[in-house]
């Protein structure tokens, strides 16, 4: 069984593909009562990370796939230290594939990007690879508005990515692929998609990851909308969500 | 001394109105750790308001003013049952202002909205007047990216509130009072800033918020941001923010 934590409900995008790939049995965790994490400080994601895994691990987890890209890059580490389990984060695979181009452009929010994870990342592997990062702060509200393929939102795409020369684009927000679209009517280049990159490289854990497709959802906020999006990123896989409160008595301090 | 709190910074704007009128003593609480409010839940939206006001109850307040409008759709009951002392939010004044047209639009975040709370507020003072309400989640983020004047932030207003008849329109929401020009653009009519109507109506206890003009922000992430904000919030006033913890032994849980 494996744990899957994001800031909200876009890490479901992360958990199609992990049943897609391996019909993996998942305890699915989105910490939407703290949402969004991308503009807040590494100190505080940090914080809620562990909280969030700690849920998990009390749930009985063999791994902990971190789908966030923005806990990914401040809070592996932290994750990787304070669990006596697997953890897994979006960055690396994502950072692998972008490797084998020579421009690169790494879109995300405001935390992700100025963690600088992905270009230190890609970095490490291939040093000679051109790394422009973009933080794009907008997306994520423009997707939860559902206006995924407007021309409101094809312009502030074309003012964040617009002016960008890249071979390969790292979509890096459980949010951006539904904007791939959008993305690639602006730049037609390969968008490489971290969470699609994640599930490709756990194939070698694939014994990890067997089961017979098990979902569980939690969410920290009771709010209706985390079922409207589910369905939306999940469809018909979407099996309902539980409520938890990690911010009261024990759990969050 | 009066405490304030928020979501974020945006109660600063709140802040700027009390200072002005009454030279207010304020300690201002920015729970950015958890921000936003506004598409949150009710449920969850009552227990960090609980939280924060605890903290500046904590701190010998004589007064807790709930700047958020959020917070004070569906927290302000809890508020006053949980504390003994007074408690004041930004539905009220700009209701009673609002009641006094006949075509009002309510512009906010969608719990504001859904809450139906300045809907109510209106109608209990003037049935007459109309009210339409409108939720605008891409409003806070523009803000946020500091794109207050430009010609997408142009366009989601259009589309926003392009449609509406009304005389006058509440700006439920403190981060919208720096969208006024562009909002007075494309419907000139009457602004009713929920913050300065709130100063407005706190006349009456004048003796409660008289003070020497002392100013005291805390905010529950670390998050460079607050300050930048702080300082187009407030200009020369803004002196500095702390980091306190709510979401950890104590305080929290």
């Amino acid at each position: 069984m494996i744990g899957v934590f994001d800031s909200g409900v876009g890490g479901l995008s992360v958990v199609r593909h992990l049943l897609e790939r391996f019909n993996a049995d998942i305890i699915y965790l989105g910490d939407t009562a703290r949402l969004p994490y991308g503009t807040k400080s590494a100190q505080t994601v940090v914080k809620y990370s562990l909280q969030n895994a700690e849920f998990l691990a009390e749930k009985g987890v063999d791994a902990i796939v971190v789908a966030c890209n923005t806990a990914s890059s401040v809070a592996l580490d932290a994750l990787k230290q304070a669990f006596d389990l697997p953890v897994f984060g979006v960055i690396e695979p994502a950072a692998k594939k972008a490797a084998e181009y020579g421009n690169v452009c790494v879109i995300g929010t405001e935390s992700t990007i100025s963690s600088n994870a992905y270009k230190k990342a890609i970095k490490k592997i291939n040093i000679n690879t051109h790394v422009t990062q973009l933080a794009c702060p907008l997306f994520v509200p423009l997707v939860e508005s559902g206006w995924i393929d407007n021309e409101i939102t094809y312009q502030v795409a074309q003012r964040y990515i617009g002016h960008v020369q890249c071979d390969a684009m790292i979509l890096g927000c459980t949010h951006y692929p539904l904007l791939k679209r959008v993305l690639k009517s602006i730049k037609p280049v390969v968008m490489i998609d971290s969470g699609e990159a994640l599930a490709e490289a756990l194939q070698s854990h694939k014994d990890l990851f067997a089961g017979s497709g098990r979902l569980e959802c939690y969410t920290t906020d009771a709010h209706r909308k985390f079922a409207e999006m589910g369905r939306i990123f999940l469809g018909s896989a979407f099996n309902g969500v539980k409520h938890i409160d990690l911010t009261s008595e024990g759990g969050d301090g």
